[in-house]
This record gives C-alpha cells, structure tokens and sequence, in this order.
C-alpha cells in the first residue's frame, strides 16, 4: 500500500500507528525534567538523495541514522536525551512498508538510550525528508562547549574514524573491497549503516570528571573540521601526532594508507566525539574506555593546526580543511 | 542572488546571517528553564505549495505563520514560550532574498514574544519545507489538555473564526469581495497572513486561574474540529448555541451567513483557542478579554455535539465534522 491510500482525512491517525508513543500529530507532549539541568535542544533535516539513498541505505538505516545523528549531537554537549520529535515529508508515492521500516529504525535506536518520540507532524510532498529535533538536559556547569578548550589540553578522539566512509564507499560500488573478508566487510557498512552515539562517553565523563568544564564537539563533519571547530572557538592552535593517528586495519586494507588515512580525517558521519580536557582526565578516560578511545595530540596557543611525524623525518604540516589531507 | 550560488561549502555559514541568533547549524543550544516547571514540545512541517503558495503569501507571511502557528500550540497547552528550532530545506533556485524574508517573519513574529531561534538546520531539497520546533514551560497542574473537560463546563472561544480561510478566499480570487472596503478587505486578509497566537490568554488565565485544570486546544484545524477532539479526548458531548456563534461582520457581508457560518466553523487556520472550564472562571475570562471571547456553549454527558436554536424553531442539528456544517 502506499501512502495516498491511506487518504488524506486519516493520513495522520493511520501512521500515529507507527509511532510507538502514539503522539504523532498531537497539538505536543508535556515531559518531567531534573529541575537542576538545563534544557539542550538541537536540530537536523534529513532529505532524499541529499543525506540517504535507497541505493545505500534501506528505511530502517536511514530511521537509525537520523535518530543516532541527533542523539549524537546531544551527547557531543555533554547531554542525557529526553526526547525527539519527528517531522515527516512524504510523497504519496511512497510504500506505507517504508515509513514503518523507518519509524522501527528510529525506535531501534531510541530504545537502547530509552528515548522516546514525544511528537510529531507528517505532510505531503514532493520529496521525503525527515526533520528531528532532539532535546536533552545537561548540569549546566558540565554541558560540553566547543569553546571549552584551554591550552595544553589533551584532544580524545573516541572510537574508530573513516569507517562510515569506507563504509558507504563499499555500498556505492560493490566492486570494491574483494580483498576484504565479510567481517571486515561489513564492520565497514555497519560503521555506515549503524552509527552509535556515543552516549555512553556522558555517564563515563560524569564519574571521571563530575565538575570539569570540558571541551568537545561530535565527528560528523569530519575528524579534522571537529578539531578545527574545536580551536577555533577555543582561539587556540593544536598539535596532532600522526602515529597517533592509527588506522582501522579493515579500512587501510580498502583504501591503502593514503586514502585511508584522508577518509579518517575528512570522511565524516562516524559520530564519535573529539574532546579537549586535562590530561590526568584524558589519560582516565582513555584507560576506562579501552581501546575505543586515544590520546591524539594536545591544544597549544598558535592558531595552527599542525599534524606532526614523530620520527621528524618531514617538517610538521599545516592541517589544510578545505582540500582534504595532503600528502606528507 | 540563489541559494545555489552561495556554494555548498559556505552555505550554513552564510546562513546564519539571517538567523538573529547565530545558531544555525550548530551542534545546539543549551537553555536555563524553569525547574518548577514541565518542558512542552510541539513540531509541525510545512510544505511549499501543500501548506503555503507564492499565489497568496509571501516570504516573510510564511515564516510569521510558521512561528504563529507553533506558538499557538504552546498556548494550547497552557505554556509560555522559551524557543524555537528551524530546519529549512531548501532549492538552489531559491533567491537568497526569499529566505531572508522567511527569517524576518519568524523573527517578527518570535519578537513580540521575546522567543528566540535557538537552532536549526539547512540543506538542499528539490522542495521548499519548513520544520519547526518548538519548546516551552508550563507548570504541570496547569497545563491545558484535551481530556481535561468536565461535564457542564462552559466553552470559551477567544477571537474570531472564519477569517483566515476568507482571507485566503480573497487572496485566491481577487475578484470576490467587491462589496467590501479596504478595511473589511485587508481585516480578512490580514486574519490569514499574519495570525497572532493567543499567548496572552495563558497569561490572562494564570491570573484567573492559577489552580485549576483547563481543558482545551487551538482551533488551528477548525472550530469544529477543536470542539469534537476536547469532547471525544474528555468522554463528553457538548450543546452550542447557534445564537452564539457570532458571525464576524465582514465575513458575512463577503460570503453570506450560510457559507460564512460554515467557514467559521470548518474553515480553520485562525490559531485562536477553544477552551472547557467552570462558568463562573468562563465568565471571567470573557469579561477580561472583552469582546474577543464568546462562551458558546457547554459540555455535556452525552456523547454529541449539538447546535440549538434558540428559537427552537428547528431540532437541534448534530455538529458533522466530516462534511462540513449542514444546513439547519
């Protein structure tokens, strides 16, 4: 069946169906908040042929992406998320089958955070896009800030970088990657197809460091525009080990280590988080998390990002974030 | 200029000129609230040439609407205003100047309540779409819902009703509407560009009412559709007196009292509010609000919702919703 079936009058009322908390068209939710946090909120608008594609990514992928996209934002501000709402754009074209799909993946990975959808609005048009506005609550001393950032802190990257590009590269031409194994396969898509917010770095922050002010933003836009970002409201400069810089074996083995090494810092969409804090802080983390997390380098106070070699066999380079990753 | 020539690169950043925050496209907003009160969600998506058209409103009249129109849910429930998100999708082709507009009216709007754009995305899109977010406070023994009628309470309407869907009937067709002047005319057509979201009742019902559970909602889908979802939301019928109904003198004078009656009660779009409480408080409120508010009726312990003449010259009708008013 597809959507201009359903008619127009009980459009909303059928897909209210499809939302597990029923509230999809209703004037709004009302919802309990810790009465010592504030309020964060933030916003993404994703569209077809923009941000997914049925070449790569089926309704249940682009549900979960969308979802962990915003839930990721949340907890690059140190946030715990208390709700999303979702605004839905459809074509009547569209299968009811793949609004289902999509709704079931934004509950699949709303469910693992205990997140509900406390409201929502679905119209017609032209083209699909899906608009989710996430809010969550953050002690207002511990929210994190791209600003944050003091000299000599050290720069955390947590889980693994250019995966979700690999990722997407093996969807996009599946002629590639034949000297790759199936697990290492589809570690790759999964990273592309499954993000995970990385939520569970809040609660472990909140232990560590319960009255650190910390600074931080998530990877979406890439490694490297997160630690620009970072710097850069910050007014601080940074410098980057490259042997700190370790590759995913399964990605270096697409791409080669150029390659490999250029989607890491530019490829985007891993949704994991770059945090600047006090080294004893770093150091805490990084051995809590394991290794899903490293010690990349430090802030300094030039404005120069620099990617340094440790053998010091090529003078640093400066970090160039509009041309991609330049050969050493 | 169009938005494609901005390039993608420097699109958000360009952007966020027209956002008076400056928050478009970061990660989000963080936001003191306050802690005795409950947070209140509402979302709505509007599409080009669905919800809106270059034929009847203009740039800056479809962002004012878009604000109004989220607003009027936060006074639904009884709560006051702390922000809004905006997530654009956007076509190349688009004069930049168009969305500049967009952003003024939201603004304007917004202004006269003090409630600022606190985030937002931006991205391509073959269609224009507007989704909104927005977020507000309300203590919870005094936020407004649906199901909070009691048998006997009186119905409240505040405003005017019929005049947005007359105002787009003129906008529509200039050739109707030669009996009016230039102020009945523009009064109309105003209604319909630039509605204004009762946020002062809220205030107004605080004072006169700081204890007790209101019931009620917009009537943002019609008057008729307002009075049928608090009587179906509360287990409730209701009886209205076609006296009552007081028919806006320009209304009337462009459609005649039949077609007007009908507008008035279908027409929707006119972002006032349909409120259940006790007599003597249904009194009041009238009182203070002058001749911008009508008791119209009362809920009951029946399961319809009838119109009475006064003159009991005919049999009470039963309200149709799905068909549009029918003749007495």
């Amino acid at each position: 069946m597809k959507v201009k079936d359903i008619g127009e009058f009980g459009l909303l009322e059928k897909l209210k169906l499809f939302c597990p908390d029923g509230v999809v068209g209703d004037d709004g939710a009302i919802l309990a908040t810790d009465p010592r946090k504030s309020l964060v909120v933030t916003t993404d608008v994703l569209v077809d042929r923009v941000h997914f594609s049925d070449r790569t990514t089926r309704a249940f992928d682009v549900g979960w992406r969308a979802a962990a996209a915003n839930l990721s934002d949340l907890a690059a501000m140190g946030a715990t998320p208390l709700g999303i709402t979702v605004g839905l754009s459809l074509p009547g074209e569209i299968a009811v089958s793949w609004v289902e799909e999509l709704y079931r993946g934004i509950s699949s990975c709303l469910d693992r955070y205990h997140t509900p959808i406390v409201g929502g609005d679905i119209c017609r048009s032209s083209v699909v896009s899906i608009a989710i506005t996430a809010f969550g609550e953050v002690f207002p001393h511990r929210a994190i800030r791209r600003g944050n950032a003091r000299p000599g802190d050290a720069i955390v990257i947590t889980g693994e970088h250019g995966l979700s590009k690999a990722g997407l590269e093996l969807l996009l031409d599946p002629s590639l990657g034949t000297n790759l194994n199936s697990i290492e396969r589809d570690s790759l898509i999964k990273a592309h197809q499954r993000p995970v917010p990385r939520l569970d770095v809040v609660s472990v922050l909140e232990k560590l460091a319960p009255d650190v002010a910390i600074a931080g933003m998530d990877s979406s836009d890439g490694l490297a525009d997160a630690i620009a970002q970072i710097c850069h409201c910050s007014g601080l400069g940074a410098e980057i080990q490259l042997s700190a810089l370790k590759i995913f074996p399964a990605l270096e083995k697409l791409a080669g280590p150029e390659t490999a090494l250029n989607w890491m810092l530019y490829g985007g969409e891993d949704f994991q988080l770059v945090l600047c804090l006090p080294r004893a802080i770093a150091s805490a983390l990084v051995e809590y998390l394991g290794t899903t997390a490293t010690i990349i380098g430090k802030t300094t106070t030039t404005s120069e990002i620099l990617i340094t070699d440790n053998d010091n066999i090529a003078p640093p380079q400066i970090l160039n974030l509009t041309k991609g990753f330049q050969h050493f």
